[in-house]
This record gives C-alpha cells, sequence and structure tokens, in this order.
C-alpha cells in the first residue's frame, strides 16, 4: 500500500463524514425554516442518528494506522492530515458514554431553559446547568489530556483552532481599559448631536423581502447556490453549494431584516469561496468560529455600516419605502444605526459596548471550567460583572445571565470568536484597504466586488490551512492586532481620523 | 440471550435504517421542492451516501443469526420479522458490484431520456435503455433464485409484495374485454350530453393556494404533521410525522392544482395514518405502492369525483373565484372533470381508459424481463399495442414511450400498481359506503371525516402486517374483485345503478 493511496483512503473517509455532516446541516435548516411544529420529534430521531454514524466513521478502528502511516509534501495535505489527526484525537477523546450524556443533559437544560427564560427563574434550571458544567468539566478533562491543552483552551479549541485563552486575557483586559475612556467619550460626542429620525411605516413584508434578497445579491450571493428565508432568529446554514440564510421581518421597522440578511451573507460568503478543490475535506472547510463571525461582521459592520455604503443604501432604502427623504440620509441613518447605548442585553448590544457582554462571559465561563465559579453564584458574579464593565445591572436574571442559550446548551469557549470576530474584521479591511484603493468608492454605489475578491484570496479560499492567527499574520502582515478594531471605533463614533 | 432481545436488537437496527430513510426523504422533498438549482451535485451525493449507510446496515453480517434465532407469538412482531427477514434476502441477493452498476445505468439514462424525451429521439437513448434492461434482468433473475419468484414477479415485489404478474394477466384481460364494450357506449352517452364549460379565469395562484390547503385540510391533513409546496411534479413525501405534498399552479386553470392536492392528501392522509407503535419499523410501514395508490384514488377518484363531494366543491370554486355560477354546479363540473377521451398520455388519461396504458406497459415490460421484446422493438410495439387497447396512435415517440421516466429510471414492476390501486379503490369504497351509510351525505357537506375513520382502521392503521390482498380481504371480506371497479365505472360513466 502506498502513501498516497493512504492519504486518498483517508480523504474518502473524511468526504463521507463531511457528507453526513452535509446531510445534517440541511435538516437541521429545514427544522429551523420550514418544519411543520409535529415534525420535531422525528427530526431530532434523525439527527442524532446522522451524529451518530459521523461519529462511528471518525473513530473506527481502521482510521488510526492510516493517520499514523500517512505523509504527503503537499502543504495543503499536508494541512489536511494534521485537521484529521486533530478531529481524530478530539472524537477518540471522550468515552461514548460520556457523550450520550452530555447529549441528554444539554437537551433536557436547553428545554428547561426555555421555561426559566420566560419567567425570569434561574433556580429552575440550576440543577440542570449545574450537571452540564459538570460533564463539561469532565470533558474538557479528558480532552485537555488529549490535546495537550489547558481544559478551557480544548473547549476554545472545539470552536476555533489557534487561540487560547493566555492571547485573550491581554486583549480583553486591554479592551477593557479602552472601553472605560471611549464609551464615555462617545457618549458625550452623541450627547451634542441630532437625534435619530426613525422612517414611518409600515414597511410591507413582500417589499422587505425583494430588497433583502437584492441586497445579498448585490453583496455577491449566488441565488442558484443559496435560498432566503424566514425563521425566528436569523442564521446562515446548508452547505458551500447550497447555502441557506435566514432573517425576520417585522411590518414597522426594516431594520432587523436588512442587517441580518447582511450579516447571514456574510457567512454565507464565506462558505460559497472555500476552496472547492478540498471540499468536504478538513482542510477546505471554515477555520473556526471567530473567522466565521470576522466574515460576517466584514460585511455588516466594516462594509455595510460604513459612510460610503450607508449613503448608497438610504436611497435604495428610500426608493423602496417612499416617506419622507432626510430619515434615509446618511446623517441619519448613521445615527439611527451607528447607535451607542449601554445595554444589559447582548444580542441588542451596538459593537462599542458588544465586547464587554463577550469579556464579561469568557470570565464567567473560565472561572466556572476551573472550579472557581459555582453555578448557585452565577447570578451575582454576573450583575456585578455586568456592573464594573458598563455600568449597568439587570433588573432580573432573565435579563442576565439567562439571556443566552449557549451555556445551557453546553457551549462553552465559543464567546470569544464573537469579539475575536470582530477584531479580526476591523484588521482585515484596514489591510483591504491599504491594498485595493477602489473599495470604498465601490462601496458608494452598493458594490463589494472589490473586497469579496480581496477576502476570496485571503481567507476564504484559505480554507483551515491556515489557523485563526495565521490567515491575518497571511492577509494582513501581523498576528491579531487588536488596535486596529480601536482605530475603527474611534473612526466611527469620536469622527477621529485613523 | 433471551428472543425478546433478538427480536428487540433487530427492532433497533430497522428504526436506524428507517430513520436513515427519514433523512433520504427529506433531503428528496428539498431537493424537488425548495433547493437551489446549484445544490443538484451535493444533493445527489448526499442521497448516495444515506443510501449506502442504509444498505450497510442492511447487509450487516451480524443480521442473519438474529433473523435466524429470533422469535415471537405476537402477530404484529411476526408480521415484522418475516419483513425484515424479506428486506434482509432482497437487499443480499445483489451483488454489490450489480447494485452500483444499476445506479450508474439508471442515472445516466435518466438524464439521456430527458433529451430524448424533449427531441422525441428514441434511438438516443436506445443504448442507454439496453444497459438498464440488461442490468435489470440480471438484477430480477438474482432477485428470482432468492425469494422463488419469477424475475417479472420479483421486480413487482419491489413495489408491491403479495401479488405477481399470474394475478394481475387475467384481471387485466377481463379489463381489455370490459374496456371494449364499454369505452364505445360512455362515448355515446357522452355525446348525448351537452359540452362542458370551462370557468373562465384568471384565477389568482393565491386564491388556489388558499384553496388547496383549506380543501387539504377539511380531507382530514392536519398541518401541524405537514406542508403544502409547489413543485414540478406533484408528489407526497417526508415522513409519516411530517408530510410533505406539493402540487403545481397554472393561473388561467385551477384543475390540475386541486386534483393534485386531493391525490396527494390520499397519499399523505395513508401515511399520517399508519400504526404509530410500529413507527420505523417494516410492519409499520405503508403496504406497497398499489395500497399507496388506492388511497389517493379513494380520495380523487371515489370520493371527491363523487355527485355529493363535487357538488359541495362547485359552491366552493364559486367563492373562490367568482364568475358564472353555472360552470361550478355539479352537472357542468362532473362533464368537465370526469370527461372520457381516448388519449396518446398515461398521466392525461381519464379513470376509464388509464388502465389501458398500464396494461399496454405491463405487457411490454413483462416481454422485455422476458427476453421477448427487445429495446430495438419497442417503439413499434408500443404503438402497436396502444392502437389494439385504445384505437389510437402516438404522433410520434417522444407521446410514445418515451413518456414515462420509469423504464429510464429502472423501475420495471411498478406499472400494475396504478390500476391495481384504483380497482382496490373501488372496491374499498364499496365495502365502506355498505358498512358506513353517512358517508355520501358527509361527502355533500365537504367531509370526508367517515370515510377516513373507516379507512384508518381497514387500511391504514393495518401497516404492513398484511399484504395486498388480505388487508381487501380483512376489509371487505374478499381478495382484489375487480367487479367493483366496473361497476363504478358504469355508474359513473353510463349513470347505471349499481
Amino acid at each position: 500500500m502506498t502513501t498516497a493511496s493512504t492519504y486518498e483512503r483517508l480523504a474518502s473517509r473524511f468526504r463521507l463524514i463531511a457528507t453526513i455532516g452535509e446531510c445534517s446541516s440541511m435538516l437541521g435548516w429545514d427544522a429551523s425554516a420550514v418544519m411543520p411544529p409535529g415534525g420535531g420529534g422525528g427530526r431530532g430521531d434523525q439527527l442524532a442518528v446522522l451524529a451518530v454514524l459521523q461519529h462511528q466513521h471518525l473513530t473506527a478502528p481502521e482510521i488510526e494506522a492510516d493517520l499514523a502511516a500517512a505523509e504527503t509534501s503537499d502543504p495543503w495535505e499536508a494541512a489536511n492530515l494534521r485537521l484529521m489527526r486533530h478531529a481524530y484525537t478530539r472524537a477518540n477523546a471522550l468515552p461514548p458514554d460520556l457523550v450520550e450524556a452530555q447529549a441528554k443533559a444539554n437537551s433536557d437544560c436547553e428545554k428547561v431553559w426555555r421555561v426559566a427564560r420566560k419567567n425570569s427563574d434561574f433556580g429552575l434550571v440550576r440543577p440542570y446547568l449545574t450537571e452540564v458544567l459538570r460533564l463539561t468539566r469532565e470533558g474538557a478533562a479528558a480532552l485537555s489530556d488529549a490535546l495537550g491543552l489547558s481544559p478551557y483552551d480544548a473547549l476554545m479549541d472545539g470552536h476555533q483552532q489557534g487561540i487560547g485563552a493566555d492571547d485573550v486575557v491581554p486583549i480583553f483586559a486591554a479592551y477593557e481599559e479602552f472601553l472605560s475612556t471611549v464609551l464615555p467619550e462617545v457618549e458625550r460626542y452623541q450627547a451634542g448631536q441630532a437625534d435619530p429620525v426613525r422612517p414611518v411605516g409600515p414597511f410591507p413584508i413582500a417589499a422587505q423581502q425583494a430588497l433583502c434578497r437584492d441586497l445579498a445579491q448585490r453583496l455577491g450571493l449566488d441565488f442558484d447556490h443559496a435560498r432566503l428565508d424566514q425563521s425566528a432568529h436569523p442564521f446562515s446554514g446548508g452547505t458551500p453549494t447550497d447555502v441557506r440564510i435566514t432573517t425576520r421581518y417585522v411590518e414597522d421597522d426594516f431594520t432587523s431584516a436588512i442587517l441580518a440578511v447582511v450579516h447571514e451573507t456574510g457567512h454565507a460568503l464565506y462558505e460559497r469561496g472555500l476552496p472547492l478543490a478540498y471540499a468536504r475535506l478538513p482542510v477546505g472547510e471554515a477555520a473556526g468560529m471567530a473567522v466565521h463571525e470576522s466574515q460576517s461582521l466584514i460585511v455588516e459592520m466594516q462594509a455595510v455600516r460604513s459612510d460610503s455604503f450607508l449613503g448608497w443604501l438610504g436611497g435604495r432604502l428610500h426608493e423602496t419605502f417612499g416617506g419622507a427623504p432626510e430619515s434615509y440620509r446618511l446623517e441619519n441613518l448613521g445615527r439611527l444605526w451607528r447607535r451607542v447605548q449601554r445595554s444589559t442585553i447582548r444580542v441588542d448590544a451596538d459593537e462599542l459596548t458588544y465586547p464587554a457582554h463577550v469579556i464579561l462571559r469568557f470570565r464567567l465561563e473560565r472561572a466556572m471550567i476551573a472550579g472557581d465559579l459555582t453555578i448557585a453564584d452565577l447570578p451575582a458574579a454576573w450583575n456585578d460583572g455586568l456592573c464594573a464593565l458598563l455600568g449597568v445591572t439587570p433588573p432580573n436574571d432573565a435579563q442576565g445571565c439567562l439571556q443566552d442559550i449557549h451555556w445551557y446548551d453546553g457551549a462553552f469557549g465559543y464567546f470569544p470568536s464573537y469579539t475575536l470576530g470582530a477584531m479580526a474584521a476591523a484588521q482585515l479591511m484596514q489591510a483591504a484597504r491599504a491594498q485595493v484603493p477602489s473599495i470604498d468608492e465601490a462601496f458608494s454605489r452598493g458594490d463589494l466586488s472589490p473586497l469579496l475578491a480581496w477576502l476570496r484570496i485571503h481567507v476564504h479560499g484559505v480554507g483551515s490551512r491556515l489557523d485563526f492567527n495565521s490567515i491575518l499574520e497571511q492577509a494582513t502582515g501581523r498576528k491579531l492586532d487588536p488596535t486596529a478594531f480601536q482605530v475603527h471605533l474611534r473612526q466611527r463614533y469620536l469622527r477621529v481620523k485613523g
């Protein structure tokens, strides 16, 4: 047996595993976008069976010898083998009993959390979350041994490879300090400006839908390989050749529909730009959740909310919905869609204060994984932490530690991705603007293509050949450098020139 | 290991296989109803992987000993074991190389057929169909050995168990004779009637959609467990707890949309009524394609096109679309939707002449499987056969032997199911009317529920515990008796009292 065929045998197996994953992904889209409610029970079973089949193929005994024997001098194949070994190690690190116990505990906890959040009753979900944390810590310890990472980093690694808590701690500390001086400045600056005027509806859903579709297409999404639908929570799913994005519509405001479409289009464009030659192989996949978030945010925050793009978009909005032209002018749209406001809810937060919500969760979850914070102490720690970071205190746990699904569904180590992505987006945008001078002029015509062409080369087409920091290094000349984000925020919110 | 656990081990495996099948079914719906065109390649791979996984689990070596050892005194479990053994025998009868070669040949042939039909160029697809037939005959021979059935019956068995060519031959011969006297009579009778008046549109698609949904619901479809969408060709798919039916809409005629919905609702109601306690087990599945067709046709042909239901439906149509009330009256709607006309196209055929199209195909495919008819001779044999049965000759092969996808996709032995289903529907309706006197009175209020309640007990809830003829025997007191269909046709088309 030659080395080449060993590699090819592994590649076939991983393509099979990825193809099963595509089935799950499509069925997940279906469940959120179109499935009738009575299909839920059956769908859960279908997804569980697919997960088991994937896991069986990833832990098959035949893999191990192939992974040990395979060799290659090709850098893509070498990265592919590295990622295969990594996936194999992760899949085999956890005893099957633990995986099953986690799946059950997470599912039970998530169901109770929905009720607990509705009634703002943390006590109701406390025993369930305690069990989720216990099993998560057990899993983190096993992964830690297998990967040679700290337990928390082993969890982070499941969402984003190539960056750990030691990198994040100083970055977040610096941001906290930055925020403590810049947030009051921005509030003073904003107080000196006119209040934004909200365009007056109703804004017919059909017109919003047509506009959203047109906008996604204009940003570069090809509807021969994509769909746009509605769901309770916007998301991007599907597969690289058939991406499915969703948004939600309300008749009295088009903001949420449009900004969600723009955000999800960023995710979708990344998937569409992954290297086709390595489709369904680990090296051909997206490089992690922080990189993914950088691609949604570079479209939503960096491109679409820029002065040049917003100026164009205001005209399109006015064409579509009519009404007073003033409310669609750049000045007003900017004040409306770039308003800074301290709040208790992460998903409603503006670009400047959003990282504070992430920093809070990062610190709390690290302490929980380390065993330094118990679930019983979580609500108070949450409220104290948010007050220290933003000076606001949640009126109840529903608007405090019950607001996000992540922990209740067993997702620890995910939160940093949001802010790492936001920072990476600013750094990538800075580099792209320096390398491609036509970017902003194109934005002012509603045209993303110069930026997209640059991202195709420097991010999308890289797949997972490089990790988070290496992608940034290759694209921008340096690892994650949070000052680009600070420069961006000062420019946008204080009108300070870079 | 006790017998009970052997049975339970088998049941778990078959539930897993069925759950993978549910994934395929949902992805098949997606491909036909909502998938963007660029998703086709990936979807083909996904469905192929799921088929391989199903096959692997069905042919796993561990199954054989369990199937040999398992015992039970429960009649449902006994039927389940019989069906498991049958499925195992079928799956293992074909060498994997042959299965793969068939999948490829069928897929290649089907693609070429689309072009050949469009250009009416049989020569183009002839070599592909020759190869499909060669492999089908090879498979039929292998299945014949394994099942102890004739090669043609072994193919029929793949679509409908419990009935074979020896049963079908005399039934079809009798129908041919019946048709030769009754068709001219009906034509004379029809000639003495006024021509139907076609309601004048346009009929807005949105109004058609709302009406179709309402109608499906009224027939008993629960949209908590169902969807109604559009597709190029109407079908019923999904799973028993999440059925997906489709139809197609044209603005100048509501007929095709409504009758397709009614037909597919019949299929969907069957799936919804299968025995929940045996969900995902062979005994809990539909009893075959002839039984399935009997359930779509009992709703479409027996119930909805009855005088009592049509009388009610005409009122609803007039309410929905307005216009001249005369065209919606029973007399006119009956003449419009129950018009007999000799034609060359099966899917456009009326209830009376439809079986002639099936008889033609049954005879030709039997001869092809037996080696008595070559592909080269197929077009002429088709045209001669249709002329002998109906006195019409296709103007070209597109409207002749190229019209149906079945053979070109490797489906031999399927066609008889259509007419066996139509006959079974008439027989079931006759029995239901005798046992439940309120059925027609309910139809006249647009209410299917007394009939549905009867079908739930006598057909749907039986699952596959009984085969085609045993279901009929249990429900009507006798095996398939084609005279019920003849009585129905004389009543409907000649106004002869039963």
